[in-house]
């Protein structure tokens, strides 16, 4: 193992850390919360002093970089990112144990959004701003945000595509450009340039600067973080609206930005994912719609709740304007349903992706087609073009992990003694990035109840849903750490 | 499609079913209850009737018989067979309303259990008698016993290994010897030379006769249905503790007592099917113990309702001498995971099989590995041989059609406004042909809360968890039905 490139890669990643903390100290010092600016100097004292030893200790490193290496640098990467970036938390005493601002902070890079604060409210602007910008960061990958502002050449392309691939979600990462550190620098100035669109709309609608802000990481990285006890219900409509279209912008292929703005609208309207992404959302809300008639006084405050929960549980977002736990079951298998499914493949979003999503019925199809015609040979098609079959074989591997880590971990979790409903929505409001579940961990309660070894076991669960399972798995593996 | 060698496969089928209702008519009139006696009486008129059109109509098939055709059948079958099975339920007014007396039988055949009587002590001794014993037909399959006792050489070999492969459970059918014909023979002998071992242990604890006969039928088929309201509960711990280790037997791969039989004694000691499903049964039993600490008065009759519930579900069973509803969420959330696993492929229980989920666990570990050795070709060994990537692909598309099947059902019978829990478990306790799930289907409920349409869904589950999914998939696919 190329230890040494690994210890570059990540030094580089832990300054950039440090880095992203001087708007909360600047925040903070605004504020004059002296306590809180000082937990801010002193983790990032601590970041810069970790990165600096990494970076002497990872001179020389060889160039070759193979995927394994790749794998394993991304998911030490968050680990690490992930033990560091909960320090202000942990330093400010705001969050008081270190094993919630651990939770909390992970939640935040996930963009699950899960919380084991009670009150948001009680906690310092600095602090609140840093929790929501992990989303924004986490959302589209610290690593895709490395190779797209790092100077370029000093490594090979297999190292760039290695890290790419581990941390961008999908079954398959399509390269926009040749070059792949073109392409992630493509996707961060798309990013970027819809969040400042997000905030544009926020602010017009009368929020204040900093909610708008922290409101739109949130939306950003499909994370969830608010800046208010009550989420975004007590906004007014016009901003729950907002939110619900940028959430669900959020959730496309940022692939489809790209051809969208080189003019190719015929082949964004013609992909399958899109269309049985906005097809599962549009019939959900009005499944929902029908199902809650007489729970809200009008028609239009009802499809208001329905669109932004739908629109926040399908992108695993996690905001919410509406206790859903107070909804009839129907409605709750519905988002329940949706946890599963999750947004787009190159979205921020998390949970399956609709592109699995439509893989595995094409397959499920072509597989009763088998039966019926042995002798046939058959291809799968998406998007008029045939799929691998190496790409349809990992994406069964995917959802078999997918049901063993969420059957484990449930398990795990039950030893707390919670309700059966309030775990398993737990584990998939986690691993699938969401945030909120059901019972006790419904839109209105939190991760508090749970004890220090069932918060481990959602932590796993959230940075194996974020980095799609393998960069997690691989560290657990034997023959990782074996000398070759 | 071959329609007229189907018809014929049919006819003798329902015929078989007539003449299994001879018992329970003689139990009808031993017992003077001429109205159950009519019933049966009717029942018989109408399916022998039904036998002998389909008889006529299929006079002159050609002997072709492709898989296709195999798959359908068995899936037309089973629903035919029940169709027909539950009239005596419903012409008695046992069961008033239909669909309570299809559910009812569907249960009874699919091996199922689950109940939509809430007294079964106020049933006649003739409809119990049918009801247990459809169980006992369903475990081993009423196909394979038609291939067992039908005169040989009238149909192809592909005839008989299609309905074989279509019918019997596992990842892959192992012929025991190479006729298939004789391979049903065998199964069938050693499952009623199981049954009788059964029956006399029963007997020899006290149990009465009629008592006997139905608890062994249960047992056998891995069933569930008992005699009594409290199912098992009102026995003695003898009893209770037969109970106990018949279900297990039931539960292990049938080709196993072969090779004991055939004294090759190592082969089934190392059978690593044989080892998970022992070690999952002993694991569970042990952290059930361990969770129930104090529940009950001594550690013994912990140990028994641990033992006992832990056969039950695994085995896919569903008897019950335990209100496990009342337990601690750790020992639910293990019974859960128990539904999911299931027995061992080649058995009478359900679920997943043992089997699969071993293979799924080896593509796991695999494709692990083979994110850190890329160039490296590896292949899957069970019991020392390497496993087909066919049957490997069978298993990957096997668990994306279980896990679609469960959500969709999940969602469609939400719509009765049950409890999540309640509505999960009941399509894993339908879908696995468990019986008894949680919350209002507990042990100590049944399943008569749910609408029609939910019943329906939770029918087809029962089939489709019965025929492993691809009989029943097919009925709803345009291609079968599409004239080639």
């Amino acid at each position: 193992m190329n230890y040494k490139a690994m210890g570059r890669i990540m030094s580089q990643i832990l300054m950039l850390e440090a880095l992203f903390m001087l708007p909360s100290l600047l925040l903070g010092i605004c504020d004059g919360t002296p306590k809180t600016c000082m937990a801010f100097v002193y983790s990032m004292g601590i970041i810069l002093l970790v990165a600096a030893v990494m970076f002497l200790a990872s001179r020389g490193a060889k160039k070759t970089f193979f995927a394994k290496e790749g794998v394993v640098c991304v998911g030490l990467s968050w680990i690490i990112l992930s033990l560091l970036g909960c320090l202000p938390f942990w330093f400010s005493g705001e969050i008081p144990a270190f094993i919630d601002a651990f939770f909390e902070i992970v939640s935040g890079f996930t963009t699950t959004g899960a919380s084991v604060v009670p009150e948001v409210e009680r906690l310092s602007r600095a602090v609140l701003y840093w929790r929501s910008f992990s989303h924004w960061l986490g959302g589209m990958g610290v690593l895709v945000f490395l190779l797209a502002v790092a100077p370029s050449g000093r490594n090979g392309s297999g190292f760039t595509l290695h890290l790419l691939r581990a941390e961008s979600p999908g079954p398959n990462v399509g390269k926009l450009v040749p070059r792949m550190r073109q392409t992630a620098a493509i996707l961060y100035l798309l990013y970027i340039l819809l969040t400042v669109l997000n905030v544009v709309f926020l602010l017009l609608g009368g929020m204040p600067v900093f909610d708008a802000v922290c409101t739109a990481f949130g939306t950003a990285g499909t994370g969830g973080f608010g800046v208010k006890n009550d989420s975004i219900a007590g906004y007014s409509p016009y901003l729950q609206n907002v939110c619900t279209v940028f959430m669900l912008l959020f959730g496309i292929n940022f692939n489809c930005y790209y051809l969208l703005l080189m003019r190719q609208f015929r082949n964004v309207l013609k992909n399958e994912e899109i269309r049985l992404y906005f097809g599962v959302v549009i019939g959900s809300v009005l499944l929902i719609v029908w199902n809650l008639r007489g729970f809200y006084p009008t028609l239009r405050e009802t499809f208001r709740h329905a669109a932004f929960q739908v629109s926040s549980i399908m992108t695993t977002t996690g905001f919410a304007t509406a206790d859903f736990e107070q909804w009839p079951s129907f409605s709750k298998a519905i988002l329940l349903s949706l946890m599963v499914i999750g947004a787009c493949a190159g979205s921020t979003g998390g949970g399956i992706k609709c592109a699995r999503v439509i893989l595995l019925f094409k397959e499920l199809r072509r597989s009763v087609r088998q039966l019926l015609h042995p002798q046939k040979i058959q291809v799968i098609r998406c998007d008029g073009q045939i799929i691998d079959e190496k790409i349809l074989n990992r994406t069964n591997i995917y959802l078999s992990a997918y049901v063993i880590i969420i059957a484990v971990s449930f398990l795990l979790i039950s030893t707390d003694g919670l309700s059966p409903t309030t775990n398993f929505s737990a584990v998939l409001a986690c691993f699938n990035n969401i945030g909120p579940g059901l019972e006790a961990v419904g839109p209105t309660a939190n991760f508090c109840s749970f004890s220090v070894f069932s918060k481990i076991i959602l932590i796993l669960d959230m940075l194996a849903g974020r980095l799609e399972i393998f960069p997690i798995l691989v560290l657990f593996s034997r023959s990782t750490w074996k000398k070759s």
